[in-house]
């Protein structure tokens, strides 16, 4: 037990000493802090130091330990979607209804197919044994259409994008984006976990049972009661039962098979929505679960990151193809509906890059997959690969199209600590 | 692992809501919410309804899922110890210095010599047999000598003491209480980790040497970054420092061998002083650590106090002899003392009532004993029936003091939310 702490002091120490410094060295390099928080989880991980120093990997992060580290980041996750869902304003939505709905759609269409038509050449050699091929097409497909909606309203705020015409196009088609795809994702771990499409029908219906009642009893609720708050200060009892109902939420969609992170999603969404309690409760959850938790997580994907295992030139040219198949879903399909909907050539390439950053949200997803035994370590690996790239570029992209369409300069760069 | 989070999210559920429910029942008692918290645990536990539906502990607390709980639980205490050492202003002691190390001496001294001489007649029969005599001994006497300066702050405030010279002596008195309490529970612990007197040698000069590095190098160190904050805004890597530094503070005891909750206290005492800078911190760390992982360990307790096994009159008779050296070693010796320095019949009794006031204190000191193996079961769930009696009988014995001096009544209750 005692030994038990010191070793989790220790991980905790060295995780959250190592995500600060890469987070402070990529934002020198104009990249969000949170892309270097990820690249420390790999750094600590197999692929880097447990490489070069075989022992550290047993003396810091030892098999037994894991389990409790796999909680812990569960936690910080939970806490993190529930601040996502509640930092999701979606009445930006509204404003731009028709073109955002039209871009999101398309931008999870057109990748969701082609992720669907790259797992039928994929599935023969990567695919795990006990997995069915519309498993992992599916999850697939859908790991494929992910657009992270935090990082996309930090670059979007960075850029001065925010305030104009463009950036709330791009926000609310992110927003809508998320909600739907974290949907989808429910739907796929669903039938997945059910075991077969038509076995999947009571999930499917205690899900939307499930979400029934998050709308149309927690919701008006929770409205309810925080109106009787008589001033800003929220009481402990009240963060009490709006931590319960988080809690209660995530078991739910646990317990019916769709991922306790889906839950924490909803509880975040139907929160009431004015602003300054929502920010109250971001304020209380946010910095221990971002600093101390959120850690923890990118390093459960960097020890199962293993660059090492792509060791052939076969298995890099998939990981490349993976991520061109990736990029031209999101940022083509994304730039395309833009240009459809009407939006000017330039407007267009920017809402397709901006569509194409994958960040964290990708990393939550990929491995919920490899949690339920879709994704083998190769294809996971590959996937984490494509989505730091595909977030990396972002900046260098979006820099890209100003020069080419000769517009004014911003400030680059990121200056703000927590950029997710 | 998913099962493994289900039945995590179902305990953490479980034990939320009922320390909610009897917090709110205490309260209503006119009993601090923390002792309903408290109850809770020992509810939940083998005592009640353990021992009620024998089927439910496997199923909401099965053995293999304990590991997890208890880590949690270590952190949810690390961080509290950590609010419990800001919160403590030591400038409350600069005035009335010398009544209150008088007072606080003899309520250590007094209660400590009554322990060492109750564990001579338990040891036999209730030491465990490979823990030394001098161990027991020693644990015994902490054990029993220390007050609940959160509980005691509460009371004080709610019952209108806290701006007058009573209030302020009683207050000072416990501060230097749980300071000193907490440095001789350190060596305490020192000497029994080592395994002799004479082999402690080596483990106290390292935690001088903590303690002056903490002292004379962390505490200014933090002080020149706080004074660069240019308003009171603290940034999210200010945060991170600060939570490196407790983290590192409390490996560096627990690996010195004094437990890492001496080093997350003293990590609160040297955080700079400035009570706006504290205050924000506590606000970050407070709300989570006190709903979510501060129950954990109610329940750990809970869960280790087995009072089924209290089964003869004998033991009972024990428990009650326990009981009473215990009032009469802390209230007899606080407020003897108090009379010693020159104070009135009725603020000597009132400073003896408050410094009898146990609380969540004494149980972390109870656990960290049973986890070394110092405390049997039967000693481990006698003191915390004595922790429990000596905190509910600190109102009533007010109350009663009051009327016998006939004191003006002063509004009763405990209203707020988190008296701990």
């Amino acid at each position: 037990m005692t030994q038990h702490l010191s070793i989790f002091l220790i991980q905790l120490i060295v995780i959250v000493i190592a995500s600060r410094i890469f987070g402070y060295l990529f934002k020198l390099m104009k990249q969000p802090t949170v892309m270097g928080e990820i690249v420390a989880g790999i750094v600590l991980g197999p692929s880097m130091l447990g490489s070069m120093f075989p022992e550290y990997l047993n003396f810091v992060f030892p098999p037994n330990s894991l389990g409790n580290m796999r909680i812990l980041s569960q936690i910080g996750l939970i806490l993190f979607m529930f601040v996502i869902g509640m930092e999701l304003d979606l009445s930006i939505i509204k404003q731009k209804a028709r073109t955002a709905i039209t871009i999101s759609n398309a931008s999870i269409i057109f990748p969701f197919l082609l992720g669907i038509g790259l797992a039928y050449f994929l599935y023969e050699d990567y695919g795990l044994p006990h997995t069915p091929y519309y498993a992992f097409a599916l999850f697939m497909g859908i790991a494929m259409s992910i657009t992270a909606f935090p990082v996309l309203a930090r670059i979007t705020k960075e850029r001065g994008l925010s305030g104009n015409r463009l950036g709330s196009i791009a926000l609310a088609s992110a927003a809508i984006n998320d909600v739907t795809g974290w949907c989808l994702l429910a739907f796929v771990v669903a039938i997945v976990q059910a075991g077969s499409i038509s076995s999947s029908f009571l999930v499917l219906l205690e899900t939307v049972g499930y979400m029934l009642a998050m709308v149309f009893i927690v919701r008006p609720v929770l409205k309810k009661m925080v109106n009787q708050q008589q001033n800003q200060i929220i009481k402990q009892s009240t963060t009490a039962i709006i931590l319960i109902t988080l809690l209660i939420s995530a078991l739910a969609t646990e317990l019916i098979g769709i991922h306790a992170l889906f839950g924490a999603f909803m509880a975040g969404l139907v929160m009431p929505a004015e602003w300054s309690i929502r920010k109250v409760i971001i304020d209380k959850i946010e910095d221990v679960a971002l600093i101390l938790l959120l850690p923890l997580f990118f390093v459960i994907t960097g020890l199962r990151t293993q660059i090492e295992a792509l060791n052939t030139p076969m298995l890099w040219g998939i990981c490349l193809l993976i991520t061109i198949v990736a990029i031209i879903g999101k940022l083509g399909g994304g730039a395309l509906a833009a240009k459809f909907t009407g939006e000017s050539n330039y407007n267009s390439l920017v809402i397709g890059i901006l569509m194409n950053t994958r960040g964290l949200m990708e990393l939550i997803i990929l491995n919920i997959g490899y949690e339920l035994k879709i994704l083998s370590n190769e294809v996971f690996t590959m996937m984490v690969i494509m989505a730091l790239v595909t977030t990396f570029m972002t900046g260098p992209l979006l820099d890209l199209a100003e020069r080419i369409y000769s517009k004014k300069a911003v400030p680059a760069g990121f200056s703000t600590d927590n950029s997710i």
